[in-house]
């Protein structure tokens, strides 16, 4: 049985930040102490709030008097320490400041993890205390848990996931409405969705902490966001969209980790972040507007998706007090969450061992022959072709037959390794026949 | 650190059943056995597999030597119990026995659950030991952690699920091929869907089990089978599934937990499992075949979804051993995992009181001033019309004018409480110029 919560002294709780995200935890922990205390066995004692400005304005929901600017001391005298204040510095040294006191640790910090997550699972490990992450990657939606509890006892083979709102709304954006990149990105701001500079989304930044994030639990292996292959939305075009559709897809921001080889047969992690296109029918395919999702495929399991809400103060602060109630409850009961474990400690190998295809554009001279010298390119390279879609002239081109007339040719291609695929591109663009290679995409999620 | 597997003593795994699941656990016990050991911290010694008949002919990954028909004996000398041998007795003394002898257990048995999870959460508790059950609600996906664990900080509002893999690949091919009931049952036992007699499938007491599960999950409240409302597909025709089409939805046997209030106030948990219309862009519909989903909407986290292989040995194999390898780790490092939690002991109310709309597709005399009898009649009761869908005579049938001539009428009504429609129902069959109610579903997922 849980014990009753007035058996025993209360656990106290420090929060580190007091942002979109903190202000929801304080929210949480003062709302529904009674039902926190009933699940952990142990009244929840919020005992400070750290932030860089204690004179600054805040929600009435946290009591002022909570509030301080020197989190090293709050840590010290907290068993559960909250870090929702993100960046590196101070995070870092303050969480590693708690786990040498002996607390517990719950934070949503991704890039911290994508960056010094070794060294904080390393410190957690030799403390004995838990260090739990669940909002870090895909905000409300429980994958950690799933990934490294459920899946204990199966081998994952790939981690598809769409974990960044901003770009799954502006790409959705652009297909259901047909906008370009810049009108959807200014909707996105407009709505809150997007950052007055919203780099870190449309690069894939915030994508990439993810993945390496998703890739270390998958794969039980150390996976740092340098060995991140990154490719953004930026250079995607409305027109990009339209022809993704045409030929039965959608254009999204994946973020991919899987089980691979090189070319010595040496088994490893792939792990990247680039505009895909999905098949319409890939369960990834309906993932509308700023949601969230992770579509993983194991061995015995076989296809299993999460989906929810990957950001928002109120969405995250749920699954931070998901980890809070855990490791409250380790600490009521005894034990531990499971540990990092990078004991497969797998290889990182490169994107261009990855074995993906390809959905290339090009302009091409429009006569006959034109696709026999761009398939023989293709074939001389051990890239073979799914399927050829051949357009008429572009509008307001001249007539095929005039020396000057072009035609548009969108090829698919069957798996290859991604160099391959690189390198036949670049080759087909040197043809003579072929004006320009419009666009060049990945296929995933077959 | 997970302590190193050969610093202890291997703990013993006794496995109750080797049919469909307990051959693919016994498969991954033994090709995994490293791979556990490594996640466990202590090797995993398979000590016995019990069975009805030892001598029948069987898959040669489970050695004959462990084979047993006294799974009584067996029990005593284990310290995880994995049962899949499904059915009531002797699968509920089996694991009480276990549990006294202070075994942690796990099952994949919803019919027992559904019927005496209490007595067997009860013992665990007593006992101090994990009762784990992530196969049983839906297969491979991990639907109890989330729920239990990531949740544990936010309160559920409504689940709901197509936790029926025969169900939703019939009513699947009924909506993507045309196919009506009996057509798609043959077809679905064919593919080894559905069994050669499916009442337990298509009556709905397989997803009943499961939304009792889930409810008592879900709500901290003893819910059993008996709580659940229930109904069946049998009713469900091709004219249905063809109208759900066109008003934009499709139609999913659900299994539906939420809370409410009845007349007076008092809150409650509602548990039903029916066919019902969901609109065709809710994250659900998207769910095909065998599939399985599981869609929460909790107060602070939103909507999340958790999607994948509701059956099947493999998968079901997966969550098993994701269940071992967290007994087993508590057995290593200490702990337990959560409790059964009933401590918010919300009553079950009757169905009657739950809020929701209906889809009610009327013969009707087609001549002016029927749809006016008709509203007032729900008028009168207090159910508002969200839609109405007059359609030109029944094909074949005397025209306009003619006093027999028949329209098809499809009303589609704002929330209201289930008892107030189903009279509102009976109340427009007796009008005169009611010809027939085609049928009645209930409208979920808004
Ligand atoms: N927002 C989301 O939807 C979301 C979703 C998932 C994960 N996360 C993660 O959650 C974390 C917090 O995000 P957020 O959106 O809540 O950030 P935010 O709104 O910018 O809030 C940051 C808070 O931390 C405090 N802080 C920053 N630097 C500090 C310092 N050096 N010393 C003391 N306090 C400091 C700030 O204090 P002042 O108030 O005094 O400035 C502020 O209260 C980040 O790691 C983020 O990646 C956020
Ligand atoms: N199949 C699925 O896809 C699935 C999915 C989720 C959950 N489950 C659950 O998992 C459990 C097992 O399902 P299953 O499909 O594997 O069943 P199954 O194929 O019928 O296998 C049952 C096994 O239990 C043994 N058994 C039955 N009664 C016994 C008794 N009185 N004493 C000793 N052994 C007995 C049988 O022995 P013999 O071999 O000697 O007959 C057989 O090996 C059920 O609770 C089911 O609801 C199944």
């Amino acid at each position: 049985m849980v014990p009753s919560p007035d058996s025993r002294p209360p656990l106290r709780v420090a929060v580190l930040g007091c942002g979109v995200v903190g202000t929801e935890v304080v929210r949480l922990l003062t709302t529904q102490a009674d039902d926190l205390a009933a699940r952990v066995g142990a009244h929840l004692d919020l005992v400070g709030v750290a932030v860089r400005d204690v004179d600054v304005e805040r929600d009435p929901v946290v009591d002022r008097a909570l509030l301080t600017a020197d989190g090293t001391a709050l840590v010290e005298k907290a068993d559960v320490v909250v870090e929702v204040m993100g960046g590196i510095e101070p995070a870092r040294s303050l969480l590693l400041h708690a786990i040498e006191h002996g607390a517990s640790v719950v934070t949503a910090n991704k890039a911290l993890l994508a960056q010094h997550g070794p060294t904080l699972y390393a410190a957690a490990d030799e403390a004995g205390v838990d260090l739990y992450f669940e909002a870090a990657v895909a905000g409300a939606i429980p994958i950690v848990r799933p990934v490294r509890e459920s899946l204990a006892g199966d081998h994952v083979r790939r981690v598809l996931g769409i974990v960044n709102g901003t770009t799954n709304y502006v790409l959705d954006r652009m297909t259901s409405e047909g906008l370009d990149l810049d009108q959807a990105v200014k909707e996105a701001q407009a709505l809150g969705y997007a950052e007055a500079d919203p780099t870190a989304d449309v690069e894939g930044y915030d994508a990439a902490a993810k993945a390496a994030i998703l890739a270390s639990l998958a794969f039980h292996t150390r996976v740092s966001l340098d060995d991140v292959h990154r490719e953004g939305i930026t250079a995607v075009t409305a027109d990009d969209v339209e022809w993704a559709a045409r030929t039965g897809h959608v254009i999204k921001l994946l973020a991919i980790a899987e089980r691979g080889e090189d070319a010595d047969g040496t088994a490893g992690v792939l792990v990247r972040v680039h505009p895909a296109l999905l098949p319409q029918a890939h369960p990834l395919a309906g993932v509308r507007g700023a949601f969230n999702a992770v579509f993983v495929e194991a061995e015995s399991a076989g296809e299993l998706m999460f989906y929810g809400r990957g950001a928002g103060g109120v969405p995250t602060a749920s699954a931070v007090l998901g980890d809070v109630v855990s490791v409250a409850r380790h600490r009521v009961l005894g034990g531990r969450g499971p540990v990092e474990s990078s004991y497969a400690d797998l290889p990182v190998l490169p994107t261009a061992v990855a074995r993906t295809r390809y959905q290339v554009r090009l302009e091409v001279a429009d006569r006959p022959g034109v696709l026999a010298q761009v398939a023989a390119e293709l074939a001389s390279r051990g890239v073979s072709i799914e399927a050829v879609r051949q357009s008429p002239s572009v509008e307001g081109a001249p007539a095929r037959g005039d020396a000057s007339a072009v035609a548009h040719l969108v090829i698919t291609t069957h798996t290859a390794p991604d160099a391959s695929l690189r390198a036949t591109v670049d080759a087909v663009a040197g043809l003579d026949v072929v004006r320009s290679v419009v666009s060049v995409l990945r296929v995933e999620g077959i």
